[in-house]
């Protein structure tokens, strides 16, 4: 990002109007469109509020841009160029497709983790730099050669990787299969857009655990999927719940997240796992499995997959390297009945033409090098000592104020608040402290609840983390003054 | 792929019924889905269609499938498991979403290049492995160390290689932007399919040139637009006609290949390119600009795009490696205001979550090193070489039975048939004799055209691929006996 030079003799608003004058004269803000707000760009470029009031009175006195109370300021329709042109109308066209935006909760944050990269960060559901195995991956990097042809990969993904899932899978999860009943995406996240754009249509009904991450990913809703809750106990779901809502509604999947759910950190059950499974085959049913986090069971004895007692076909199984490894890798893969993979391998193509060959190859190294295993017993071991840094700061700061159970593995901490207090103040009360954090609403239950995630943020961060947290509560509940 | 070990004792059958039945009972193929044809297996797994008779004879016996005269060979119901279960009707699932799959000959092409790896390939749009920069990309790669965070990416992509492709931009297509405006995508496929997504709705009218790439992708149809056509002569597309497609269906956008045109090879006219400007901007017309071929110019002077001279912010501006360096690594970008840039970022992140870092930092590195362009000009000067030796080929094989311009650029040389052929039968009698294409007909024009594409194919294989393609030709014209 460009950001005035503070040893230039040329005035900051003056840099800034010469800037924005470029950009304009670029074609990024075409004429009649909307330029960002005072306050905003004086966060992006670190200067004070009144600098860039200067800088837009200087366009605005060059007739470049136009500012209405209320409206904003725009870029002048009229003045700009040598002749009155016209642009298309862009925010029209934006409103296009049908794509919701991401929740208000999840772009504030994203917001605020970009001005101020300095803030303490529970909020990004991924491991730190030390967590992921960035050593292993230099090093593989560096000995691979390219000297076959790095061309247009087959779009079920790349065939060594899906060879190194199938003895991954096998070895790690108990799940049998061979490389034609793999589809490698772009994480999680491409498997589960894949399912709800080509295997639903506008108007099925779903059923999605409650609360769920699910539910911070506008994604079902811009498929038009109808959505139905199933409640997650200290067990996880009730599956009666699910015969309850397909008798209802017709259900046609259901989403879970059966181990170290996100966000509540619950392990589904062993015996309602039983009867998940019959009563998927009994209504002819398919679960979606999301099992991105099972490796990292602190006890080193994840829990056994749904898929690995599938018997019939009628789980697909989703997994994902971001939560083991790196999230930035960007590799993800699904099991699923050959039928559905070629169907989806298919559609893929129309969307990105298949991942890049490069990470691809990186991971099928990493999984069969003999890095891999003690990369994950050192990753859990750090992941459960930042779970007890966590716990031990919440029941330093917030005796009295939180209540959780303690997860066995994942990356989050699901956190009960005992008093009342508006979500939205809270966070901002937070960010302004230094701190980050989800709230609880964004993943569809009620309000009172806050996501730490413990693996983002540096071990000697989570103490003052907290009690920079501990601070905002505290001062919005009234116990403490102002800052 | 598993294929059968011809050293093995057990007879060649046993092993595939043993294989099947494994991924039977792994729910690749669920009770009642339907297995491949036995041509299918047969082609797959190298042996003779009798040998897959006698596997599925074995199964039969067992009570695993079933075989119905004209239905084909499913997975047994009610026999396979301990107990009649109930798995979801996937035919079903996979009927659902929007996504048309993709056009026959593609389908029928993939497989054929899938199942003989050895077919002289004049039909994928890409580089041979030796014009791609392998040993630069190897050793970029050795030297890049990963010492920080490899975590969830900025949505608009990785900021070094944006700003890489600012200079890049500014240097070699005289384009003045910021990386605040550009979007990192997977490849041109993306960044049309972000486009038609995200910025169009369903029944909105689109004009694409005619023939078109576009055509070729069902990209255009899953997403319910209306298609009208622009045809190309030899100086591209007449703007009038944008005017009386515009009249007559208020068309939403222009989708155009400008320079070196996929798959005619033509450079849009200066003039027009003027009058085009001038007519978006009295339409408010945008114009996707698809640029991928430019600076494969032969004599060096790459043809300037349309955003170049776009004063107004019409032109969306979109760019790839694919056809520059390697198409494996899925590396594009679009160039458009800001407002378009952050709501295709923000729809993206449902799709995928971003770009793998891996790939986007090869580039950058790439883009900012002093490979790239001593690349550009080997690469050049190889695809020049190639388009030579394939029109000398044509020029001996076939005189009197082809024409064709001369390409300066690009990947493809668009041949017309003098004699009428059947599309489908020439494809299929050049694939028996070892040499692939792909068919006018695919493009959207009329029949009576072949893609040659050049640059994919080695060297020495386009004279005997081109023979091969002759043979073929004549053979089904009936001037020569039948093979
Ligand atoms: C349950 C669950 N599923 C899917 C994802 C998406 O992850 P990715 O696409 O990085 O694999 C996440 C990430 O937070 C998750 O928690
Ligand atoms: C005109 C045109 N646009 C877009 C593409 C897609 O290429 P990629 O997604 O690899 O950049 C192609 C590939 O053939 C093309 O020819």
């Amino acid at each position: 990002m460009w950001i005035p030079d503070r040893q230039s003799k040329k005035p900051l608003y003056q840099q800034i109007a010469d800037h924005l004058e470029q950009r304009i004269s670029y074609g990024e803000y075409p004429p009649g469109s909307l330029l960002p707000s005072e306050r905003k760009l004086a966060d992006q470029l670190g200067v004070n509020r009144s600098t860039v009031i200067l800088a837009f009175a200087e366009l605005r006195s060059m007739g470049i841009i136009e500012s209405r109370t209320g409206s904003g300021t725009r870029v002048s329709k009229t003045k700009w160029g040598a002749t009155p042109k016209h642009t298309p109308n862009w925010s029209r066209y934006a409103e296009g497709g049908s794509f919701l935006p991401n929740p208000p909760f999840m772009r504030r944050i994203r917001e605020a983790l970009h001005q101020h990269p300095s803030l303490i960060d529970f909020a990004s559901g991924e491991l730190s730099a030390d967590l992921a195995p960035n050593d292993e991956i230099t090093k593989l990097m560096s000995e691979h050669k390219y000297t076959s042809y790095l061309g247009y990969d087959n779009p079920q993904g790349y065939v060594p990787l899906r060879q190194a899932l199938v003895s991954y899978l096998e070895r790690h999860r108990g799940i049998h299969t061979t490389e034609s009943s793999i589809l490698i995406t772009s994480g999680s996240q491409q498997s589960l857009y894949l399912i709800t754009q080509c295997l639903l249509s506008p108007g099925d009904a779903v059923a999605i655990e409650d609360p769920s991450y699910c539910y911070s990913l506008p994604m079902f809703q811009s498929a038009g999927l109808r959505l139905f809750r199933l409640p997650v106990d200290s067990s996880g779901i009730r599956p009666e719940d699910i015969r309850a809502l397909y008798k209802k509604h017709r259900i046609k999947m259901v989403f879970m997240n059966p181990n170290f759910q996100n966000p509540t950190g619950m392990v589904f059950d062993a015996e309602r796992r039983k009867q998940l499974l019959d009563l998927a085959s009994e209504l002819r049913l398919p679960i979606v499995e999301d099992d991105p986090f099972s490796l990292t069971a602190y006890d080193g004895v994840p829990p056994s997959p749904l898929k690995s007692m599938d018997m019939i076909g009628s789980i697909l199984y989703i997994g994902s390297f971001s939560k083991i490894a790196a999230s930035g890798m960007r590799i993800g893969w699904m099991v699923a009945p050959n039928s559905i993979v070629e169907r989806l391998a298919d559609a893929r193509q129309q969307m990105d033409f298949g991942l890049s060959v490069i990470p691809q190859q990186v991971a099928a190294q990493f999984l069969n090098s003999n890095h891999f295993v003690p990369h994950l017993e050192r990753l859990r071991m750090q992941l459960q000592f930042k779970r007890d840094l966590l716990i031990e700061a919440l029941q330093k700061e917030l005796p009295d104020l939180v209540t959780f159970s303690i997860p066995q593995g994942g990356l989050h901490l699901w956190c009960k608040l005992i008093p009342e207090v508006h979500d939205g103040k809270l966070l901002e009360e937070a960010i302004r402290r230094g701190v980050v954090f989800v709230p609880g609403s964004v993943y569809g239950s009620d309000s009172g609840y806050i996501r730490f995630t413990y693996a983002r943020a540096k071990a000697e961060e989570i103490g003052p983390g907290i009690a920079k947290f501990a601070e905002a509560l505290r001062e919005l509940i009234g116990e403490k003054p102002a800052l």
